[in-house]
């Protein structure tokens, strides 16, 4: 039996770093979770749209914490221009994140439709940048006004809620691949059989980030538990059967983007019937061994380094030389309780699976 | 335009009233609400499993209102006999409430497999006793252990969870009605086309209560807001759809079952990621005000009384006759907001639409 892991320097392909006191509470965990290298969401208030606010952003998270690698990326908005991502790329950006409008937290400035933004998509192909893709169309607007004095017959309707939002969006990938075949594109967090289906049947330009909670949850989770509550939400039990499945088969194309998001407790708690949580699940100080955890509670564990570090780097063209020194040691844990949660003076959070026992903890060694 | 509606003796056919502190709150919110007729769930702590507890039961809801007309039902479980039923029947118990074991609020008792049962379905069918069926399957056990030392390989799964336990069930409400072609079933708070369909398809025997929530939530509903979240959960915008298509068809053997189910507010609020909340939507106080605004929403308003009154009765073998007085008026509102909660010593309870305007309001005249 396996009692020690070594995995060389984890990736984590979709992370959420925020700002400020939430930002100085977050940053470290990537390190304290087994991670050194960080793909950073966009989705800021006001959001990442250009270079220099890119660039001023990763200055904000090296004064932070400068041991960890942090690739950059855009908010796609119709300010984007093709020259934008000339100069983006010379600043070394990395990628593009697009969200489909109010599917998320910070997505109100979000996408409508792709075809107005080919002419920055073709910049990008030929630049040789990243396209991260929210796979998500928006839910059905409201079909019937309430308004005492209008009685609307039924309309047809499309049948669109949280829980189709990733297959209905399947078709633009798609379209995007077949437009762009030369693009990289990463269809993020995925939880449906059916969004492994069709980045499976796309070429070698298309990849797929799946997150750590989404291989443990399914909608029973989320039912009635706002904690669990994440967009997109995790599916049926089939759907996480597919992307263990996946995993299982060591396919290169699927690897860890955590989409660990934190949110202060009091945005993630109910108290009353007015308004919903904000969607998000926060993995990042435990991410490697709720990972190897969770990967050996389906028989995945030897396909862990391929998962966390060697699939997303290659993809990512961030491939390790073999002098690199980074390796993280994973060792058996008989008592490694995840905390309660996260404090700093104004915000806290908490962790998923708090209070919960984890197989595996990182060596200090 | 219509601005006044007279509704003769409203009826609810599903309706939980608590015990103690609890129902002394919530009682008479029956009367309040509209309605003089409560057809009372049975899962209580212990559950109303004898004909002897319902009685008492009833003397116990009397007390508070004795203006309403309970009808009691027991609770099915694998003590009830055919010759308990006979005795029921004579004590003036209506119907029978079968659980799926655990699925819903205090359901630890529930049934597993029916074919036990047919020796009481039997006698059932022969005093004319109703079959009330909570209608889902439990969900998917967990099928992967999470224990430090065991590695489970995947194995087959039924893929069920709060989204299909309803569709999942529909094959046993099938053979119940085959088995047991005169004995009189409801299948309860529906909420999927499938269930419609089905039911549809059974003969005059078998009819579906719907409630006022599931006519107007969908799953985005109770995402992230566990206010929202009862069981059966509120499904796809197309299984709302459904439900509201077959009130606007007039369809008989669909009627109001409210499944109004108080819980304090400390058992629905979410303020940690250990535990979920309890399920249940409470719209008692408000309720056929609610329907009249709900029904004209999607232009069902000359569907109401129907719905609300005639083919419950009917069904029940509760019909009015020419002589009965009880007509409730609604009128048109302009500012009638739904109270926020409802308070008493220990509990309070938040009801449904808390601080949302109704179009529609119950007459004082």
């Amino acid at each position: 039996m396996t009692n020690t892991i070594r995995v060389p320097a984890p990736a984590d392909f979709h992370v959420h770093l925020r700002q400020e006191e939430m930002a100085r509470l977050v940053v470290p965990h990537v390190r304290k979770g087994g991670f050194s290298l960080a793909y950073v969401m966009p989705n800021l208030k006001p959001p990442i749209t250009t270079a220099a606010l890119a660039l001023e952003y990763k200055a904000q998270l090296q004064a932070i914490d400068p041991s960890v690698e942090y690739l950059m990326t855009l908010y796609l908005s119709p300010d984007l221009t093709p020259d934008d991502i000339i100069k983006a790329k010379e600043a070394g950006i990395v990628g593009v994140k697009s969200y489909p409008r109010g599917v998320t937290t910070n997505s109100d400035g979000g996408i409508e439709s792709y075809e107005i933004y080919y002419p920055v998509f073709e910049a990008m192909q030929r630049v040789d940048m990243v396209l991260n893709l929210h796979g998500e169309i928006p839910s059905d607007p409201l079909t019937v006004s309430i308004h005492v004095f209008v009685i609307l017959s039924l309309s047809p309707i499309q049948n669109t809620c949280v829980l189709n939002a990733e297959p209905h969006f399947l078709p633009h990938l798609h379209s995007l691949h077949k437009a762009f075949p030369r693009l990289r594109i990463v269809l993020e967090h995925a939880t449906t059989r059916a969004a492994v289906e069709a980045v499976k049947a796309c070429g070698p330009t298309v990849a797929c980030t799946i997150t750590a909670h989404h291989l443990d949850l399914t909608v029973d989770d989320w039912a009635g538990q706002s904690f669990h509550f994440c967009k997109p939400v995790a599916k049926y039990p089939d759907d996480r059967q597919a992307l263990r499945e996946v995993i299982l088969e060591g396919h290169p194309r699927f690897f860890l983007g955590s989409d660990s998001a934190p949110h202060p407790i009091d945005s993630k708690a109910i108290s009353t019937a007015s308004h919903g949580c904000a969607a998000g699940v926060y993995t990042a100080p435990i991410l490697l061994p709720l990972l190897a955890h969770l990967l050996e509670s389906f028989g995945a564990l030897d396909r862990l380094e391929g998962f966390v570090s060697t699939f997303g780097r290659r993809f990512y063209q961030r491939e390790l030389d073999a002098t690199d020194p980074e390796v993280i040691i994973l060792q058996r844990a008989d008592a490694f309780v995840v905390e309660d949660k996260y404090e700093a003076e104004q915000v806290d959070v908490i962790p998923f699976w708090a209070g919960k026992r984890l197989g595996w903890q990182i060596s200090s060694q």
